[in-house]
């Protein structure tokens, strides 16, 4: 049994091992860590999770957010002490340049950290992981009086953040918003903007956690008629801030919380901006915000604090399954039940085969997940700060690449490993009195928040392999065939055919693409990223059976390539095949 | 739309055309049915479920089953007021033989006429489900004055039934029971017996809704010496009343309610039996019941009530998938979102390649669900009715080798159709505004209860396919050659080819287990059993299809065989192959 929520030599192998993190720390930019007080860092994280974090995970589940008469939203008292003492020991800050006040933590190292907090109590954790996105966005492209009005505030969790997106009609697709800001001028913060609204499933959009709160909105400027600008292209960005400067409440008001199956410890508000009915900053109507970056570049600011919050819903659907499975073997390893002699008495249920499977599935699907996200938090700092701008454009188009699969493929198989901790825990597993309950609730948001599957699908399908034409592919092609190499030497040869088979496929499908009707390609976008994640978790776990040589990498290598891997032919084959029929329904209901 | 819970034109054809309902009616037991009576009662049923069991689905899911101080068990009140309805107009009796004042049902009628009741509330339905059950055991293996009895009054709706198997430590592995029954002479119902023993997880144990509550038993005898026999064939079946026959309460206590994910409506109770200190039946300590049957042929008496069960647990699977499916359509055909043209506007969402995947998929999932049920409960009438003992013995032995599928794959999928219908809704599925958040909470509990999918995994291959050696499979197999040859002639030869390669490669895995290592099958049991419900789901479809003639019924099909039997080869494979090696998590933990 370890003692720390995410195994700490599991991350221990996968961060200097695998990731060779030591190199990473060797660029200057880093120069004030080393292993040690990574492991420091590392060691904090999972007391303060298990400390504060992990003790109320049942009661934000059971203790939901609430409307007050007033108007606010109230939160459960234990989330703000745990936020509190994870912004006192810096956990807030901590990715941050040390001029900002951090300790310009490697991404990696800062995921891995996350982790423990989202392992403890993921909803508790989401505030956190919302203020950080936010600030990072504040810090790349917003103006130096906006950043230091704003950023440090979310960096000591006086202020936390938000992303205002969704709208009742508007939920996939932005283009739709009509959150409407009409210009006032300028003044020290910039060009100051009055908006007006409703913005949906806002995540922390309201909370009596922190002092004030930060709301990044998309909206659209109108033309010079009043109208609003069609598409995507007319959004643009503003800081929202519930108080003004002066301590004024701006125009927002919290219409509604949505009462959510899981993950309910963070709450979730439908925000009106602008009515008017509240608050009236200076006298008049429609919030109060500040342009960030340009007009019209909204969408493509946002995207990059989106495509973070992939990574993190990843790392959090990761964290969920780490989580469940560690709760699973203890379960397994005490639970007696049923004999293996018949004579005999009875054993624990980790001595049945089908339960060992379930509990090998588990790991192995799990700690993929994990790897995946790691992976990819390796290639944020590779895109910082690698030594060629060569190299950090290599690591940008790879990172977008595998974005959409490290996002879907942890949420949508990190659900099995909790499903499968239900089954493991039977009749009792089912039941509220236990954590795994929960956690398959929780993880159920995940294939849906920041991007659905069917989004992810045609994001992977769509942008990344058709428009841009898959770049990023060729590091990644140039690491598998490497691993293919070695695999060949130790007695893993099976395996990395098996791998070959499904990755030289995949490539076919790629190739295949641009010849494919649209319709086709569309259809079967999400099975083919499906595809994708499951064929770059089998090179995952095989890399590291061969980096590692432990009996245990090994089973796991070998299990998920036999019992998994075959699933990703099944994804390319439906993209290769004919077009598979469709039943209409948008026509007399069939 | 539809405007009945399950359509009717499909109820329909899957009767009427593909199962031949008519020629099963022809027979001399079911001489007082005809087409339009049994068209009448399905309508019947459907809207008693629509107008009594639908309208407090939500609020049964918010308003749990509780605990009285008094130790009783309070439940909603709706719930009991659709109880009655549905015993006056005669369902709990419908399936029994006019001479018990039933209807003679087939149960395929009667299989069908539930669906309504499990879709609309499967936790209302599980009381007389459980009832029915009961009664039917009693009916089969009680004697004539334990029938006169106690049946009637289930018939009646005035007592209500339960099988109460488990116990805390023995939740899979009945050979653990413990409670025990001490003899205590004759009496005018027969063998009279005290039982002192803790039943867990038992499905109605209590509630307020009917008079009085008759609890089939599990427990041993124990010998001369005082102690109990080892093993399952020491087991013997007890009826143990909540009242007994005087109206004197009987030695049962509800010691705790379990609080469960979904399936709340249904009270879930820890019951002890005999610990004497609420009731003292005759001022003495035990509970008061009488032997069913023979010492000793508890499980054997059991298991034919828990195969039953199993086939209402998988018909609960379908239905409630069924709905999720209804409401999935409903809502992509209403929700606008994004645009096929970029210029035009929004569209309903049905209209994407990726919700139209989802749908079909949910469709055709759904649908073989719904069609493995009724298939066997066609071979439950065949048992008992058909002309020769050797037709009733073959539908016998099919049906058990179909048991363990009905009841597996369509839980395991059913929560696949659930899961999808969140995701067509997006955010608002997550919500508990929607009912499809609900249905995939109920559905979750599919897998485990009356046998969870591991044990049908080790029923299925340890037992139907190697201990019996797959007898009832030649009838398949026919059945299967048939639409085979059929297929060809009907434009679908690549179809019955897809399906030809699974069913032979299943047979393949059939030839080869018996020399398979024990640990190699028992692993990979509950993969080669999910192979075979794909397959047999694929070739209802496939079957249907050439029955049916219709586009939409050949879409399903040709949808089915390409995204979804693909996945039986997966488990087939894995028993062919060589071991997959799994961690060992009983030493110390890796």
């Amino acid at each position: 049994m370890t003692d720390t929520l995410l195994p700490a030599d599991l991350v221990d192998f996968l961060l200097f091992d695998w990731l060779e993190l030591e190199s990473l720390l060797s660029r200057p930019r880093f120069a004030d860590h080393d292993r040690e007080s990574v492991s420091a860092l590392l060691g904090l994280a999972d007391r303060i999770a298990r400390e504060e974090f992990l003790p109320h995970y049942k009661t934000a589940d059971q203790v939901e957010p609430r409307l007050t008469a007033e108007g606010d939203v109230e939160v459960l008292p234990q989330a703000g002490e745990a936020l509190r003492a994870y912004a006192e020991a810096g956990f807030m800050a901590a990715p941050f340049a040390t001029g900002h006040g951090g300790l310009g933590l490697p991404e990696l190292v800062h995921m891995a950290a996350t982790g423990s907090f989202f392992a403890a109590n993921v909803t508790t954790a989401g505030y956190a992981m919302l203020t950080v996105g936010n600030a990072r966005l504040l810090v790349h492209n917003a103006s130096p009086a906006q950043i230091e009005a704003f950023v440090p505030k979310q960096l000591d969790g006086s202020a936390f953040g938000t992303m205002c997106l969704s709208e009742p009609q508007a939920g996939s697709s932005l283009a739709d918003v009509r959150t409407r800001a009409v210009a006032e001028g300028q003044d020290e913060l910039g060009a100051r903007y009055r908006l007006t609204g409703n913005k949906m499933w806002i995540s922390g959009g309201d909370q009596n956690i922190s002092a004030t709160i930060h709301h990044l909105v998309l909206a659209k400027i109108p033309d010079a008629d009043g109208t609003l600008p069609e598409g995507t292209r007319g959004l643009s960005l503003f800081l929202v801030p519930k108080h003004l400067p002066g301590g004024e409440r701006n125009d927002i008001a919290v219409a509604g919380l949505n009462h959510k199956m899981g993950y309910r410890g963070t709450s979730n508000c439908l925000l009106n901006f602008g009515e008017g009915t509240r608050f009236r900053p200076g006298g008049q109507a429609g919030a109060v915000g500040w342009l960030v970056g340009k007009p019209g570049q909204g969408l493509a600011i946002m995207f990059h604090m989106m495509n973070e919050a992939r990574l993190g819903v990843g790392m959090g659907a990761a964290s969920i399954a780490m989580r469940a499975q560690a709760l699973s073997v203890e379960y397994a390893r005490t639970r007696l039940q049923g004999r293996i002699d018949p004579a005999g008495a009875p054993v624990a249920i980790a001595a049945h085969a089908d339960v060992a499977r379930m509990l090998t599935r588990q790991r192995a699907i799990a700690e993929a997940a994990l790897s995946i996200i790691l992976f990819c938090a390796r290639l944020v700092d590779d895109r910082d700060t690698a030594e060629t701008p060569e190299a950090r454009a290599r690591a940008d188009r790879l990172l977008g690449l595998l974005t959409p699969a490290a996002k879907t493929w942890t949420s949508e198989w990190g659900l099995e490993v909790n499903s499968i901790a239900i089954q493991i825990h039977g009749g009792y597993g089912y039941t509220r009195d236990f954590d795994v309950e929960q956690l398959y609730r929780d993880q159920r948001l995940n294939p849906i928040h920041e991007g659905t599957t069917g989004i992810q699908g045609l994001d992977f399908v769509g942008r990344k392999l058709l428009k841009e034409g898959g770049a990023g592919l060729e590091m990644l092609a140039e690491r598998v065939a490497r691993t293919l190499e070695r695999a060949k030497g130790q007695g893993l040869a099976g395996e990395g055919q098996a791998l070959s088979a499904a990755w030289d496929k995949f490539l076919a499908v790629r190739e295949a693409l641009p010849m494919l009707p649209r319709a086709h390609w569309m259809g079967v976008a999400t099975e083919v990223l499906d595809g994708f994640g499951t064929t770059l978790a089998a090179w995952m776990l095989l890399d590291q059976a061969l980096v590692a040589g432990s009996d245990e990498r090994r089973i796991l290598a070998q299990f998920f390539i036999a019992s998994e891997l075959p699933r990703a032919h099944r994804g390319f084959d439906l993209a290769l095949g004919n077009p598979v029929p469709l039943l209409d329904f948008t026509g007399d209901a069939p």
